[in-house]
């Protein structure tokens, strides 16, 4: 059979790696697909292109001539950003052609709208390596996993994030110092606020969510806390504690909706998850009949990423003949079975919180904050009081509360913050323990 | 759309969850699939199934006769062994219906015969539950990691036995101890010998290697060694060494042909899969271009492994109308396609090893054994020697030595037990760090 002609769209980082690795593996992803995958034209802003096989494609610098070759019949999208991607996501599913895409900020913020124009003219978007790059995981929860009711999932889904908590523990370094190492090593961006304010993550946990949960994307309703208040005193507290500090996407569905947040997560140190370091990617998902499963590997990376899009890539080349209504539907569940269950505003989310505040060494000050707390029905798990410094006249004072009801804490907050006896701001960073229920 | 109609065969453990899981959740899996799925006939010995949902089926004790039903589309095989479940799964096939099994005896001795019988017809066989339980590491490897030359895969793939060796680190206790109650827990069978012998994971080990590597399933050359030689001293050796023993199912292809083997290992405790505790599974995979990627679960179950026979069901269900050779292959690969690359005999494979002798405790002793060493090239990594027992003339003497192949180890381990200063066997566990080389 003829191979499948591939327009790419995008030859940096992980456009260059998708087509060194559809050169490098073609006999065996052609022993695979049953036929050959080959790019025959390609879109770059660059010139030149050290490092990457381009042996037989034309090249050029116009995407949109791309889209509108005849005869290709998968087109790539590796630009990222929201635009031209989207303009171009869209006229090549126009001219009727299938999608892959490795761009997790467009899915997330147009994914609507692209599957839906994909639906209606019965082509696929592929986006497997929009998600915790190599990790299979959009198949796993779509295909994987479509016996279950999926209850939660939980992930480290931003490479630098975990990079830069994971030295924090391991060396007992600095916030600011890791995220200048990142920068200089090149896992993070020269500006880090996607990745440190759990931007990127929002908009995996946005694509989690939907295809775990069978709703439309919703990533203006994701409640995105970063790391960067994160103190190295905090890491090494939590390790005393029991637990490790994750930058965490999580989504549970419970009786009143579901939960979409990403922040900074105790979790138990003896869960596979809290041992997943430096730029490693990990999703744990729970599901009504299979428990806790999860999935680990590189989150991000030239080859890596190209792994999963070559993976759709060979999908797609065998769903060419499939029926569109037999497909894997994009968002898991079929497009008009979707759910319109709520997500829920945060106030409305429960979690067990560590907390860690600066108080006046002297009598009756803990009477006010447990009282406090008490006043909200929040009770308390553990409470550790560090001795003061030679000297100084405050302490700090450690506490690990029961779940309680978002809302609440942030009154109860709100409250000891304004005590006389307390200085600055009460540190909250919830915890989950991630077990089977 | 009409329901597609599936027969059961087996209302036991797993017939029975995935009777249990396709009720359940049948609203869920019919938005995904896009129609239901309905067990219209079973076969089972049994007359009575407490705790199962069987609404709707017709129950007969012959299975033949279900597997003959002219309106069944797809045949579930959950009877497990050899036979009849072989002839059960030929005839489905030769009935033109698909077929979806957690046999994983069944497709590593008769696979290849199945398969092709499968091809010929133009059906598929599906087996997703046959490895690691639920979790999806079948489709993982087949399709997640299609972009990849696989280089090696290895896997916790025997609950009971990590089960054993779990309880043996974290309690201290004895071998025998353990099993007794798992036994009695009901994770092993009342004969043992499939789980701690290593038979089971040699099962599914050859099913992961076919499927890694394209190669025909070869169950009959797997080095296949149990744990019921690991004492509770290597276990604390081996942790005081920085290591963890885990039961380990692994294959990797090296220039010289395909490794396929399962036996006890010393594992960095520092890796992911050495933290795979108790009667979870775990799978971990190295492709060229993804890098290491693990999937975690529970692998074995009533409805872990019900979740990958539904799965599979909607899978099918999703491919009942695409041409057959469009669908993913059996072993990943064309069936005309794989590759003749020959299992290498355990002579020659290579490993690190860690040794455990008694010795007598005079000088002389270790010069002796380190020639032997080093007349077959082997080096030593770390040496520890344990004081005498009070009283006692002979002390044990542990080593890691560095990669050397088996064959010479097997020749030095010879020469050092005929020495008259050692004591009875030499123990020796193999040594994998698993790192991404």
């Amino acid at each position: 059979m003829n191979p499948v002609k591939v327009g790419l769209l995008g030859l940096g980082t992980v456009g260059g790696g998708t087509a060194n690795v559809l050169a490098r593996n073609q006999e065996e992803i052609s022993r695979r697909a049953g036929r050959g995958i080959c790019i025959s034209h390609a879109a770059a802003r660059e010139t030149e292109f050290p490092d990457v096989d381009t042996t037989g494609m034309v090249i050029s610098t116009d995407a949109f001539a791309v889209v509108d070759q005849p005869d290709i019949d998968i087109i790539v999208e590796l630009i990222g950003g929201y635009d031209p991607a989207r303009e171009l996501v869209l006229r090549a599913i126009e001219n009727g052609k299938h999608v892959v895409t490795a761009n997790k900020a467009l899915i997330a913020k147009h994914g609507n709208e692209i599957f839906a124009a994909a639906q209606e003219k019965g082509v696929i978007v592929a986006f497997e390596a929009a998600v915790a790059g190599g990790i299979p995981i959009i198949k796993a929860l779509r295909e994987g996993l479509s016996a279950n009711r999926i209850e939660w999932a939980a992930g480290i889904i931003n490479g630098t994030g975990n990079f830069i908590l994971s030295e924090m523990r391991d060396k007992g370094r600095d916030f600011a110092d890791v995220l200048a190492e990142a920068q200089q090593l090149g896992y993070a961006e020269a500006d880090p606020t996607f990745d440190v304010e759990g931007i990127d993550a929002a908009h995996k946990l946005t694509i989690i969510a939907s295809i775990a949960f069978g709703i439309p994307l919703q990533l203006e309703k994701v409640y995105t806390e970063g790391i960067g208040h994160i103190t190295q005193e905090d890491v090494g507290l939590a390790e005393q504690l029991g637990y490790r500090i994750k930058h965490l996407g999580l989504t549970r569905r419970t009786d009143k909706g579901i939960e979409l947040r990403v922040h900074p997560t105790l979790i138990p140190s003896r869960r596979l998850i809290a041992n997943v370091d430096g730029v490693m990617n990990a999703v744990l998902v729970k599901g009504d009949a299979v428990g806790p499963t999860l999935y680990y590997g590189a989150g991000a990376g030239r080859e890596p990423t190209a792994s999963a899009v070559v993976a759709d890539l060979v999908d797609v080349t065998r769903s060419l003949t499939t029926d569109p209504g037999n497909r894997v539907p994009h968002l898991a569940f079929q497009s008009d079975a979707l759910s319109d269950i709520p997500v829920l505003p945060m106030e409305a989310v429960e979690t067990a919180c560590y907390l860690r505040m600066q108080v006046d060494d002297r009598p009756g000050v803990m009477a006010d904050i447990t009282r406090i707390l008490g006043d909200q029905g929040i009770s308390i798990e553990a409470l550790l009081q560090r001795e003061p410094v030679d000297g100084a006249s405050d302490v700090s004072v450690i506490m690990l509360t029961h779940r309680v009801l978002e809302g609440q804490m942030n009154e109860s907050i709100k409250r000891i913050e304004a005590l006389d006896t307390v200085t600055g701001k009460v540190t909250r960073i919830r915890l989950e323990t991630l077990d089977s229920d």
